[in-house]
């Protein structure tokens, strides 16, 4: 892509000139259209040191009200802090809500070409990072964000000039680095893997357009140009049906709720306070191993309500160092959180490494209360199966234990429940209309659960049924799998 | 406090199982009454090294449902990110929400206490942090936080013992560190600082409670017993009046709105495009310098509706590089925000050393919309006077150039421009009923704004009142006063 770019065609000053005019023009005016038609917008920047993206991004932004965008500076490499999460989450923390704009200075290109150049990536671990970027940019189309990427191009001559011109000012010595004399100095290297990595991420739903960047004019009039036409596009594809993906990850087939027997399952008193003494003392000494290993671990559960999923959390956090764990109970999302992707108020609560997560509800509700509610559509939940076990997937390469609980009881035993905690003055905060009326639903939720858990059991993160009529056995079954699958990663 | 503590009497094994038990169970009964008093709680926990903080947080946790309870560990010393915001940034961001506890294991005490031992801070800057702590500490309880202080006693022999115990064992080895064994070795020392920043920091409104932490299940006692009794003091507690405080800071004196003449502040097209050039010249060069001085900036947009903030904001931003600033456009509340302190969600938008945040309406809305449109008690806005001079003394100690602007038009203007508006498509979506609806209430705007210019101007965070009938005068003269304020920081 850049090895046969043919640069920009020369126009006359005074065609330039009045077409930087009208571009701005149309931006000023469709920028008040994004609000309305809850449209989020990715502008990436990347390209060669020197060729000019802050100064771009600037031209760019004074044609918009600062209501409506943000920049997003990305350093080249994370902090420390940032080492902890996956390397794609201080980018996607960064993610617009739905009418804005935010204007990345440099997104995750940058750092993979650096990777590659330091050497720290191996080929595979290389193909690894394009596959997680481009299921991202992907992921981020299909739920109805706009993505347009630049690639600020120069030559190396060009490269080469504006270094001199910075450091023989000394106002402006203070910014030429390190890292751009060396980028020069190896152009040629840095050519090739800037242009392995355009052809590897260019889609048709996220492009890349490469903006010749000599002259600055002459730049800003192809990215207002790109940007403008890509709006104008977007704009006209609110609302529209996204084709849903076939699996292609290795499944663990479980059997449907029905098929699985609840009676039976129980524990002794004497049993069950033996045992858990036990459970914790084990997992409490997995938990010192996982925090120095710095290894995270995520753990999900979703269930029927007064299923017990609140005891059974607590007999797991009860074997944990407080410092080490946090437990994240799921509500219905925010505004700001609605306004996103709607796995981004996950990201933004996983654990950093060698730490531990406890979802109480969890990203499953797209698939379960979104669905039946009307909350999203059809086309939504039917693509976010896919799009959880890539996210999953995710999680699962960068080093985390994922393990997912369905709390399983039947309908009669909800009903002594819901009962039991009406009749109850202390319990009563726990049970609301609202659990009523899911109560009415319990087919229909059925259906779903069992579609959910035949869809996103995969070998890399299955379901765990866990039977809960007798919550003691529930509790033991929950944590010696937890015990198990941190043993496994351990081992 | 600590030198004449006489520790927990002793009582018998009998008593002490029961009493742990009913307390436990008290604190089980409670934790429910917090949402519905939309409660905030927060419990922090400081003390020697090996006393045992994580151990007590964590079985004090036990009798709490994880929905309503985080763990904040603060890491002793901030990171490199952290250190680039106020000192006290970090721990305000953690504050829980109405209804929830937060437990810190260690917070701002630990901090201050090691920063005196290292010999990092002078007496005076010792005595700055002292202010801000209280004056936090205040601010809290005032705004219906319930904060709760523990610090964990141990003798220099127990201490001792602890941290040889961890080290002769293999796998508790690795928390020793060294830090540990240097204040054990300096624990007289120590103890002076401890027992000075306690008595520093003790307050009715949150008072320390030392706890004999020798004997962990008769620390676990006491403090389940501290902790029950102020849940229970507080949930008598809400909806009380606060004290307002009197003014301690100096102020600058401004005119009332009335008494502002805006007829004649007026520019020509001509001086308006040159000067526009040359400040914009200006600002964009001490842009750079505030960058590579690492200087925080924070602007501060206040004014009529229609009165051209928008604008305004837009000819500075143009000066400035896209990756140094940002412009935070704020609105009502979302619910994780009106939850918190109210000043929450201004100190996690806070620039960070070196950069410059823009605030398209701030913090006083308190005083404005809150007040008038009954948002909050009368008692919260009178008192949000001072809490937001403080807040802002805070910012100025800490480095930071504020610059507040009030934006002012008359009546007659504002409806002409709303006209305006209304009859131009583009300008459509600028103009709501709410707007309409705010200016029937001028005359009400006009006496809050007057009484919040006359309580804020302080003599470190003056108001500076933009004359904007001639939006193209305004623009010029917030730029003049960005530059004087800025010059005058760098000088």
């Amino acid at each position: 892509m850049l090895k046969d770019f043919k640069g920009f065609r020369s126009i006359d000053k005074e065609e330039l000139r009045s077409g930087i005019r009208e571009e701005r023009e149309h931006l000023s005016a469709s920028q008040m259209k994004l609000p309305e038609a809850k449209l989020p917008v990715m502008v990436i920047f990347e390209g060669w040191n020197a060729a000019g993206k802050g100064e771009l991004i600037g031209k760019v932004i004074r044609n918009i009200d600062p209501r409506f965008f943000k920049v997003a500076t990305m350093d080249r490499h994370p902090n420390e802090e940032e080492k902890r999460y996956p390397f794609l989450h201080r980018y996607i923390k960064e993610i617009p809500e739905a009418g804005k704009i935010r204007f990345y200075d440099t997104c995750w290109m940058e750092e993979v070409v650096d990777n590659v150049m330091e050497g720290s990536l191996s080929d595979d671990e290389y193909k690894k990072k394009i596959r997680s970027i481009n299921i991202t940019e992907r992921q981020l189309c299909d739920n109805g964000y706009l993505v347009i990427k630049f690639f600020l191009h120069i030559s190396k001559k060009e490269q080469k000039k504006r270094l001199e011109n910075l450091q023989s000012d000394k106002d402006t010595k203070w910014r030429v680095e390190k890292e751009d004399l060396v980028q020069n100095k190896n152009y040629d290297d840095y050519l090739e893997v800037f242009e392995r990595y355009l052809e590897d991420t260019n889609s048709s739903r996220a492009p890349w357009y490469v903006i010749d960047a000599k002259d600055k004019k002459e730049a800003e009039y192809q990215i207002l140009q790109y940007l403008n036409r890509g709006i104008d596009v977007a704009l006209t594809n609110t609302k529209m049906n996204v084709p849903i993906l076939q699996n292609t990850f290795p499944m663990k087939k479980l059997p449907k709720l029905a098929e699985i027997p609840l009676e039976g399952k129980t524990v002794s008193e004497e049993e069950y306070d033996a045992e858990l003494e036990k459970l914790q003392k084990e997992l409490s000494d997995l938990g010192n191993r996982l925090y120095r290993k710095k290894i995270p671990v995520i753990i999900a559960y979703e269930g029927w309500d007064a299923a017990g999923k609140g005891g059974n959390i607590k007999r797991i956090t009860e074997a944990l160092d407080p410092r080490d764990y946090v437990v994240e109970p799921i509500a219905s999302p925010e505004p700001h959180e609605k306004a996103r992707h709607y796995l981004w108020r996950f990201w933004t609560r996983l654990p950093k490494t060698g730490h531990i997560t406890i979802f109480d509800r969890t990203w499953y509700g797209r698939v379960m209360v979104e669905r039946l509610e009307g909350f999203c559509s059809e086309n939504d939940w039917q693509r976010a199966y896919n799009e959880i076990n890539e996210f999953e997937k995710e999680l699962t390469d960068w080093g985390a234990v994922i393990i997912k609980f369905w709390i399983q009881i039947d309908k009669d035993t909800q009903l002594q429940r819901f009962t039991d905690r009406q009749n109850t003055p202390e319990k009563q905060w726990k049970i609301t209309d609202e659990d009523w009326r899911n109560r009415e639903k319990w087919d229909l939720y059925e259906d779903a659960v069992d579609e959910m858990i035949a869809k996103t059991s995969t070998a890399f993160a299955p379901w765990h049924i866990i039977e809960s009529v007798d919550k003691k056995y529930a509790r033991l079954k929950a944590l010696r799998i937890v015990i198990e699958q941190i043993k496994k990663r351990l081992s």
